[in-house]
């Protein structure tokens, strides 16, 4: 990685100036509502601080701490899980009624729920689902600008660099996260502008072509990728219903649209493992055969990647296409953030079941 | 200090015991509502575990953040005081409907507001006592069990150790609050409840007796104190109106009661320093008559005593005398803790204003 002029304090404060007016794109009315993990106490101090700045009239965080939620399953009466603190719910649609602005900082330990009882997580999974589908679907219907950010947590951290110390590991993933999301750069919130501004005439490209078909070619791979009659390239900046026009994911270097349902045709071979359900698969080969997975292979991890495609029907067909440049500040660190707001933003990819 | 056998681990774990069976006496079929600082992690977790393993069917934590505090004062808008997060009035309302029990972990930076504009400090108290009514009712009246209970922060532990380095004072405070609060015994709990026990036959003696006034002399002290008529010996274990015996404040070791209004006479000096409203009063001599302080004078911070003698027709009078044996370990610990919760357990003494 090309080292940046910037001490920490200032990459520090350029990531926060950008996820409050790049990311959110704050108004001065506004209040924001953050929801962060403990450790992320140092942005969330530097957001809150930017954002007071900008004029909003009140920064309230949600903290939440892993921790906690495996104190939880290891210890709470097995009958509780159906519990759920409701009032979290009500005050997140009073504050989409207010017009807040919305801010989620996420980070979790990879391993956090390494040998608990999966009928645990799965009850408590599904209430929480249930309890928040409100917020979700104002949330995927943009009904406030919102985004999401990252940043390093010990336990994330040693997972992407298990051969350094906790504190060289912390250092690094930093530099990376501050790298991939342009805040070394002293001008960061100028970069992003240029960045959205080239986003949007990729969009247009693609959409003023309106191909019908992508061919991918690579080792292993040569895939055909039929496109939806109608399709719409997006990315990038994105309106919401409240008129603020804010980048939903930091970093975002992707442009996506959807494949057609059954002209998908060929072989593929992953260039990274695929990090899901706290397992790594690696050396992912599949063919695609009328649109849907017909063969598929993993040097590690096999049975894992067998269930994912036998979860439902739409599990063996693709739901999102998406093209990033090798130039992409993600995809020049070269890791594997095992985040998917990193990951997906480091090359070029397909997505498996529904478009998201 | 005596030293204890055990390690910090056992100890913050007999900690988190003590605060969650004699300090709240959580109930299985109840949820727990914890208010804590995000440096008080380490014992949130602690108690969430116990909390749970006493059957617990929720832990549900409002975290607070004081460099948040004052990054609103430093940042956000003049006219912005006046917003306040009201769901979380809501909640806490709702929890006490709901019968859960109540634990707050009090620890705050002394030197937090140092510099900040005081009206902007006055309006938002105004604004938070004024939506926290509701609130504050239900726990002055008990209509829940709650307690209060205490742990180091950085930044007060500096301030009782100034001539240590932060790692040390964090430890020396943390040996403190385990010594005070019984927490170093092998069995905390049986600790307690002979303690607990030993409280309730002295409130019993003394309200068996009930003695017509006190007499208190020591070096420059010689002061009688009229007890009210019909006055009650209080202290220790305390019934909530939903049944459950808990205790408000850990540690507690006084027993006190309700002066007379006007049968107070003699002259006091104080053995330790006052800390309040940010300031340090020593040497605190002052002359009752008639229930009436006539004369006061201070070594230090004489204005800032005179001020608050002069705040209403009250601040004159006793509202509270309270007896501590010498032999408890809050006196024992020899420290100045800048923290009510520990001061005033330290020894006997007097309180101005109304009883609290």
């Amino acid at each position: 990685m090309p080292e940046s002029s910037l001490s920490f304090e200032e990459k520090l404060d350029r990531y926060a100036d950008l996820l409050v007016r790049i990311g959110v794109n704050l108004q001065p009315h506004q209040r924001l509502q953050v929801s962060a993990p403990l450790e992320a106490a140092p942005l969330v101090r530097a957001v809150a601080r930017k954002a007071y700045e900008a004029g909003c009239r009140l920064v309230e965080v949600a903290w939440s701490d892993d921790a906690l939620t495996r104190i939880r399953y290891e210890s709470a009466p097995r009958d509780s899980f159906e519990e759920y603190p409701h009032w979290r719910v009500r005050a997140s649609l009073e504050a989409v009624e207010r017009d807040d602005a919305f801010l989620t900082i996420h980070a979790a330990d990879p391993d956090l729920l390494a040998g608990i009882d999966g009928e645990l997580v799965a009850a408590a999974s599904r209430v929480a689902a249930q309890a928040q589908r409100p917020v979700s679907e104002k949330v995927s219907g943009f009904a406030m600008n919102w985004s999401i950010g990252s940043m390093p947590i010990p336990s994330w951290a040693r997972r992407v660099f298990p051969d350094l110390s906790e504190e060289q590991a912390m250092a690094r993933l930093w530099d990376a996260i501050f790298m991939a999301t342009r805040a070394d750069r002293p001008d960061a919130v100028g970069a992003w502008q240029t960045h959205l501004a080239n986003l949007a005439a990729r969009r247009a490209y693609l959409n003023e072509r309106a191909f019908s078909a992508l061919h991918f070619r690579g080792p292993g791979t040569d895939l055909t990728v039929g496109l939806a009659d109608g399709h719409e390239w997006v990315g990038g900046a994105w309106p919401a219903r409240n008129g603020r026009l804010g980048v939903p994911n930091l970093p975002t270097d992707e442009v996506f649209t959807a494949p057609h349902r059954d002209r998908v045709d060929g072989t593929v071979r992953a260039t990274k493992p695929l990090s899901t359900r706290g397992a790594l698969i690696e050396g992912i080969e599949v063919r695609f055969s009328g649109g849907r997975i017909v063969e598929a292979r993993a040097a590690r991890g096999e049975d894992v990647l067998t269930r994912l495609l036998d979860t439902d029907e739409g599990a063996r067909r693709l739901g999102e296409v998406a093209l990033v440049p090798a130039s992409a500040p993600v995809a020049q660190t070269n890791l594997l953030f095992l985040n998917t707001l990193y990951d997906e933003n480091a090359a070029s990819h397909i997505a498996l079941g529904r478009a998201g």
